[in-house]
This record gives C-alpha cells, structure tokens and sequence, in this order.
C-alpha cells in the first residue's frame, strides 16, 4: 500500500492506495471515531463495491443511501434526501459520512458532511479515476445550482481516503479517460516528468497496467496535496489546479451537467488553455501541439462543443467562480510543468482562442 | 457607541452597538472589503430599514433579496432561490452578503454566505431583540429541515455586527419578551448579577427604557462572546448556550416551525431544565421558581403545549443535535449563574419533568 499525506495541521490526514483496500477493514475503520457510519453511493456502485465495504464495517452501525448514476443528482434537493434520511435514521454529530463512488458522489456526500448539523466526520472511498486523482482529495465539496456548476458548497476536509485501485476494473473506458484528463492536468501545470512519462505509457494507462496506473495515482495526489497544504481554500496557489476548468465549466452548464463528462469538458479546456497560452506569448506552438496531441490520445475531446460560439463562452465565464472584480482570471501554461496565474486576458485575443474552432479541431 | 470585541484569532472581528448606526455608512463600510454587496432581508424589515442602509451604502454595488417573513422560510428552497440572485446578479467570491433582519434572516443569509462559491464575506445587521443578544454573534447559520430545525449549516463568522438599537423601536411586543428570554438564559447560565439586574428592572425593559436595553443586549453579546472565543465550534463550554433549547427545539419542531417564536420555546425550555435541575438535586426549589417568575413577568410562556405528551418530546429530543451516542445530553443548572453539560439523565426522572404539567403549569 501507498501513502500520501495531505498535511494541514490538525486537519492533516492520508491517502491510501493500493489494491484490495476496499477489504481491510482494520485500515478502513481507523478513520471512524464513532460506532455509526452512512454510506452515501450510487445504484452502479452499490451494486458492485456496497457488499465489500459493509462487510469491512461489521460490527458498526451502518446505514446506507443509494442515489441515482449521475452530474444531474448533484443538487440541493439530494442534499434533502440525504440529510432527511440521517434525521430518520437517528444519526448525530457523532456520525461517519462515507462516500463510495465518484466524483459526484463524494462532492455530494462531502457537502452532506459539512452542513449536517454544521459538520460531522467524512470519509472518501473514490471509485472512478477522477475522483482518485482529483475531486478526493483536498476537501472541496459542492453541489450544482441550476445557473452553474459547484456554486454552492463548502470546503470540509475528509478524515483519510482509501482509494482501491481494484474498482477500476469496473470502469467504463470513457470515464477512464476522464481520469486521465485530470494526470494529464496535473503534469502540465505542476510535473514535466510525468508529462513525459505519460507520452509514454499511453497504452499501459489505456490498458489499466497496475504500475502505471498506481504510478499516475500516486503523483496526482502527491501534486494535489502539496498544492493544497499550502493554500487550502484557494487564495493563491491552489487556483492552478483550475487549469482548463474556466472553459470546461462553461461547456459542462452550456451541453447540461452529465452529456460531457467533467473530465472531457476539462481536457478540452485545456487545449483551449495552450491556445490562449500561445497567444498570449507564453507556450511555444509545439508545446500546445504536444498537449493537443496527448489528449487526443487519451481518447479525450479536442474541439468545444458545435453550438457553443464564442459569445456563449464568455456569458458563461462571468459566472464562474474564477471571475474576480478584476476581470475573467485564467490559469495559462508558461512551459509545460509550469501554470500561472493572469488576470487579466484581452478580450480580443480570448475572443480569437474562442474562434479558433477549425484550427483547433484539425491540427495545430 | 459601545464595542464588544469577539477574539477568534484571524477570524475576529468586533459587535457595534448603538442609537443609529444604520446611518453611519463610513462605519458599516470598514466590513466591506470589495464594491459590491448583496443584501439579504424580510418584505417587514425592508420597508422599515433598506432605504436608510441603501444610503449608506451609497457608491457600492448593491442588490436586494426580500424574503417573506417567518421561520417557515428557513429552508433549502430558500437558500437555492438566494443563491440564483447571486448568481444572476453576477455575484463573485469577493462580494459581501448583508443581513438585515431577525434570526431567520441572519441564519438563512449566514448560511448562503458560508456556501456561495464555497464561502463569501458576510456581515450581519440584527434588527430584532433575540438576533441582537444571541443569533447574529458566534458564526452559527443554518438552515430547517421538515425533520430538525437547524440541522443543515455551518459555522461561518460574520466580519461585524452592527446593532442599531433604534430598530427596537417597531418590534412587536411579542418579539421582544422572545428576545428577552435569551438574556434571561445567559443571565441563568454564567452570570447571576444579570439575573438579579433582570428581576429588577422588568418594566424599563418592556417599555424599551434606553439605557436598560443597551445594558443586556452589551452584557449578553459579551457573555456569548467570551464563549464562542473559547470553543468556536461547540466541542464544549458553547453547549451551555443551548440551556432550553433542547426542549425548546421539541416544541418548536412539534408546533410548526413559527407558530411558537424561537425565544418562547427556549424560555418554556428554561422552565423545564430548572425543573430537571431541581429533581436531580441540582437547583434549589426556590431558584427554579425565581427562574419560572422571571420568565413569566416578561410575558414569556412556561407550560409546554397541550399537544406534546411526554412521549412525544422524547422522540423529538432524539434528533437533536445534542444527542450523543452516550445518550440525550442536557444542559442544567447548577445555581443561578453556573449552567452545567450534563450526559446521562435518567429517562425516569426527565419523564417526571415531562409529565409536570400541572406543576409547571400552576406553581412551583
């Protein structure tokens, strides 16, 4: 088994990952302080992991709630669900909040987690690939609201994620590559080495090779959990993991939440990003084409959606959290392994990355 | 103008108390860190007090949410029709949510403050007696659940509190005895001059005598100050705040959220944990009845409702928040001025207070 630790004083905890961790329930049962736990998954993974998990947790009280597969279910009304049945099922500030799945699961479970009765304990159990490598770790919870994407929520650390690489046997390839999106993200913005490492080991990845994906694992939570401990609510530091988010939200609310998968409406973000990044003087064209080429290989989309002109673009960015008083703020490549911060984009050239739909869509 | 300090390290932030402060925009605008500012306040408040906070906000950004009034709205439906203002209004992470109104209105808009884009600044502007000496001081926002008032929220701090003591002047009668009921409660719990003080000044209280209302609404927010400085998050010594409230909450859940106001089910609450305290040979039989007689003379309820057998609160108290897996935790009296956590009562002895009616009802 490996372990990362995400260090934020009192509130540090570790990543654990390996394969087979969904069984060990001596290691899982040392995040839970009380004798209550509510686990919160979905249908698809309740099916296939609910089982494993309850049996780890023989002995402790546990209830369970199973929500519909699905971005569209991350609302405030399954916020009701799930709080409604904690109340019924006498659950107090004592409680485990346990969330067994996704990404969508764990942003909705965690929000759970920090609002019931003001917080009560939580604990990840990702089972897809983006939530391994990204929405897991480093406490960010939130659910949708109609007008936008994560607007509302919180941030409430988890106790200790248990990631169990076996649970990717399961995984549909395009959700694999979802996963990928957010390594590749985590290598452009942070790790030359494992960009390099990823053009690679495109087939070992594609192919679930077990050292190459625990590798990619591994590193992502480590550049995610340094970012993190430095800047925990995103004040700085941690906005550069937004790289590519910018444009993927705006297509994610634009396409209606769940038609593109995050992780696809970010890796086209992220070529959208290198686009603007190479207008605005700071990537050199090859570079833009080597990540163009990486996320293409990864099977991800390259092009923005067809009914999406730059106009609706920029409606849609000015709600988005990254938008200060200042203007639109854009995560932008300096070299590969290496992302900043800009404030302020010109419009003009924005406009142009936005028009570029032809070059974007057949080669750089 | 009086200055009570609340000392939470990066988080502190000072209580100002006076005769006009919602004409002071130089003041209320130190707590304004960036141009724009979203207030949140009830159709009743907004036509007595916006026009006067709008002029002093006069140079920012500012748009207005009126909420009807009542506890009833307190909901997640709420927050959500919030949130989409904020939304549409293009509300950033550097706006400030103003609260201008009672307890539900400082709860509600606390709470979209605390989750909007994970969390914005928020500033509070109590305009009723029991939001001015306890709900808009300590970070406590929630939000009901159909199944528990309070029960989905978080601890979010406000930059200032800002108390015009004129806005006393149009409270129903019947709102400021629920607001007294929460000095008397603080005067229970940690400070038997107030009490005493209480007893003897009931009348230039009920009849908004200036300088008696600016003394309890000071001694109270300083008595909750100096709590909340010393346990933010409730693990300890901030449960004594909740003296009634666990009755309290039972009533107020059992009759519809609104038919009883909050501070007349803590005040019915008080009178049963005076009475628990007596039983298990805590409070003397004549403190009890100081306590009962207080709360009577500032026109404040002490039976409980004719609908609530005994049984009916047990199943209510289950849910609250103050149940741990030890079992109910109450918190009693010690003597006039010391209010103790205590973890296992009894259950035959906190039937008899539940079934005191006629005692409780009559006399002591």
């Amino acid at each position: 088994m490996e372990v990362v630790k995400l260090d934020l004083g009192k509130k540090s905890y570790s990543i654990n990952l390996g394969s087979g961790l969904l069984n060990d329930g001596a290691l899982i049962r040392t995040a839970v302080t009380g004798n209550k736990v509510f686990i919160v998954t979905s249908t698809t993974v309740a099916s296939l992991y609910l089982p494993k998990l309850r049996q780890s947790l023989d002995g402790l009280e546990v209830d369970t709630i199973q929500l519909p597969d699905g971005e569209k279910f991350k609302t405030l009304e399954t916020l009701e669900l799930i709080i409604g049945e904690l109340l019924e099922k006498k659950h107090n500030r004592g409680t485990t909040i346990v969330a067994l799945g996704g990404g969508v699961i764990g942003d909705t479970a965690g929000f759970a987690a920090a609002t019931y009765q003001r917080g009560v304990d939580f604990v990840q159990i990702p089972t897809t690939l983006l939530a391994q490598v990204d929405s897991s770790v480093g406490g960010k919870t939130a659910v949708n609201h109609r007008l936008g994407k994560n607007m509302i929520g919180a941030f409430h650390q988890p106790k200790a994620v248990f990631i169990d690489t076996d649970t990717l046997k399961t995984l549909p390839p395009r959700e694999l590559s979802a996963g990928l999106a957010e390594v590749i993200k985590h290598g452009i913005l942070a790790d030359i080495k494992l960009f390099n490492w990823l053009e690679d080991h495109v087939e070992e990845l594609l192919n679930l090779d077990k050292h190459a994906i625990t590798h990619v694992i591994k590193r992502s939570c480590e550049i995610k959990a340094s970012v993190v401990s430095i800047d925990e609510r995103e004040r700085g530091a941690r906005a550069l993991l937004n790289l590519g988010h910018t444009f993927g939200h705006a297509i994610e609310t634009n396409e209606g939440y769940g038609n593109w998968l995050h992780g696809e409406a970010v890796a086209t973000g992220m070529v959208l990003a290198a686009d603007l990044s190479m207008r605005t003087g700071r990537i050199s064209s090859d570079d833009a084409g080597r990540i163009k080429l990486l996320i293409e290989k990864f099977n991800l989309p390259v092009c923005p959606p067809l009914d999406m002109p730059a106009a609706r673009f920029l409606e849609l960015m000015q709600v988005d959290k990254k938008v200060t008083d200042a203007g639109i703020r854009f995560v932008l490549i300096d070299t590969i392994g290496k992302a900043v911060m800009v404030d302020k984009i010109d419009t003009l050239t924005l406009q142009a990355t936005l028009e570029s739909r032809e070059r974007l869509c057949e080669s750089f």
